[in-house]
Parts: structure tokens; sequence; C-alpha cells
């Protein structure tokens, strides 16, 4: 099972993205969790191209539905989701392989509910699902943590491991997965 | 007294880019309004880069901090803001330019809550002003007028001016302009 991490920042020392790489070396026995690292090199969404796409757009869109499942980690910037994480979802609202998809949405922020909301709703109208049990908060924010450290601690290591467990047991159960809760607009 | 218009749509035939083009020739007296062009080349945020920005960056912040206020239309995307839009915000919320600019909030779709208060919630964050009276809802959404069109209407051009006249007045009463609602983060 292919599960597939976005990070919503693309700063070299974010948290987020920092999780995420430890999310590949903790990937459950029968996954692989792989970071899709040109997030960046999106360009801004405009409809006006969707029928043919730049390259790197047409990557990203087929490596998302390529994998079983999303994973995702996005820092809040002014009580708002990332233009980061947004845009590259903008790219996939038209693309039929997101219905459906189970996608786990990490916080490493306990006190940025505008962002983590925002980011639901959305991926929700989109037709993904999201998976509660999958989505934990972290909380992160300032402890200036790399990949390794937090795979040396038990308890986030255990949060990690747990989120990615439950992600995979949501891509093992079907009758969970394939009633969007949101129609598509 | 230079107002900036934002679109926060790429697409060539955008309703809120229409509207804003419509905005730029129904300037009151004393004002200018001017769209600006190339929010579709800005790079996506990374804080990494806000000790030495790209050139279209440097050019799109000094725009803003030299204009007296903003007007923005943008579209809602999957019940969330574009990310075309968000990510322009991201450049400026590190500039203090922005604290206490005036700010119209256009809606071309009544059914598009969503963006519009996560827009509305973000540019407070960011110490904007919003001005309510500037910031109306003008019913565009399968309209497929152009600009033009919408000069000739006497409705939407009364509502557009309207939007304008509110903006210009907010300028000039700095009693009102001067509070941000929410501190900076």
């Amino acid at each position: 099972m292919k599960i597939l991490a976005l990070s919503g920042s693309l700063r070299a020392a974010s948290i987020n993205s920092a999780v995420l790489r430890a999310a590949v070396r903790l990937a459950p026995p029968g996954t692989t969790v792989s970071l899709f690292k040109s997030l960046g090199q999106l360009p801004l969404f405009n409809p006006d191209l969707e029928s043919d796409v730049p390259d790197v757009v047409a990557t990203f869109q087929r490596t998302v539905a390529q994998s079983d499942a999303l994973i995702i980690a996005s820092p809040e910037y002014a009580h708002g989701v990332t233009g980061t994480i947004k845009n590259a979802l903008d790219w996939l609202v038209g693309s039929e392989a997101f219905a459906g998809k189970p996608v786990a949405v990490l916080n490493t922020s306990p006190r940025a509910h505008h962002a983590d909301a925002a980011l639901r709703e959305t991926l929700k109208t989109m037709a993904a699902v999201v998976i509660e049990a999958a989505s934990v908060t972290i909380p992160l924010l300032g402890a200036q943590l790399d990949e390794a450290s937090m795979i040396d601690s038990p308890s986030l290591a255990s949060a990690i491991s747990g989120s990615l467990t439950a992600l995979r047991n949501a891509i093992l159960t079907p009758t969970e997965v394939v009633t969007p809760l949101f129609p598509l607009r």
C-alpha cells in the first residue's frame, strides 16, 4: 500500500516536513510512505491549463492517483491554510482519482484550528475521506526537533505510527472509504 | 488615492478579474484603481526567501505598500480560498505595510461563504481593516458578463462604484482605519 505525504510548508526546517520524513521511516509493515518533494514547483492553479497541464502538475496528479492514501501536514499562516497546500489541492479538484481517497490530516500545532478546519472542509468537499483515527494532533510547534529526534521519542514515534496504522486500516476497510461525506461541487 | 485590485483567479474569463477591471474604469473622483496582474507569477511562499525575496515578490510588496487601500475579488475553490490569493497574502504577512490597510472584499458568488469568511479572517489576522461598507456581494456567478456589460448595467455599476466610494471614505477617515481588529501573529 502506497501512502503519499504532502507538506504544506516549503521552509527547509519545517516541523511539518520533518514529521512527514519521520513517517517515511516509521511506515508500518505492508506500507510505503513517500514524501512528494515538488509541491513548491507547482505553478499557481489556472483552470485554463487543466486540459493540458504542465509536466510537474501531471506528475503530481499521477502520483496522487497511484497512491492508496494521503497524509498531509501543513502549518497555519495568518489563521488560514498555506497557499502551497491549497494550490496543490486546487490542481486535484478536477481529478476523479481523488474521490474516496483516505486522507490523514496531521496538526503539529494544537492552537492552530482555523487551517486544520479549513483543510478538512476542502478535503471533504473534494470527496476525500478524512480518516479521523489517523488525523492526530502532535504538539511540535517550537519543539525544534528533527525527524531523528521524533523517531527516538517513544511518545512521538508512537503517535506517528498510530496515525499511519489507522490510515492503513482505513485502506483495508473499503466500506469506510467509498462513501464521500460531501458531494463534489 | 491609490487603490490596488487583486484577483484570486488566473482564468482569462474570470468573473472576479472582470469585476475588478470594471472597478478600474469606475474609479471615483480622486482615486485611481489599478489591477495587479502578476499574482500568477509569484512563487509559492517560502519563509526561507523572506530576507531576499525574488524580484516579482519585491514588486508586489512595494506596490501594496504604496497603495492606500486594496480591493480583492476571489472565487471559492472546494469550499476554500484559492491557492493564488492565499499565496499572495502569505508573502504580505511579514510586511509591516499591511497593518491598518483598508481592504474591500468583494464576493461575486452569494453561495460561496467559506472562502469569503476565511479571507476576512486572514486579513483581520494580518491587521488589515476590512471595510464592511465596501465589502459587498455582487451576484455574478454564471452571469457570463464582461467588464463592459457590468459598466453598462446600472445596478452592477452602482454596486461597484458604491464599494469604491466606501473604500475611499475609509481612507479619508483614519480613526476607522488605524485600529486593527486582531493583533499580528
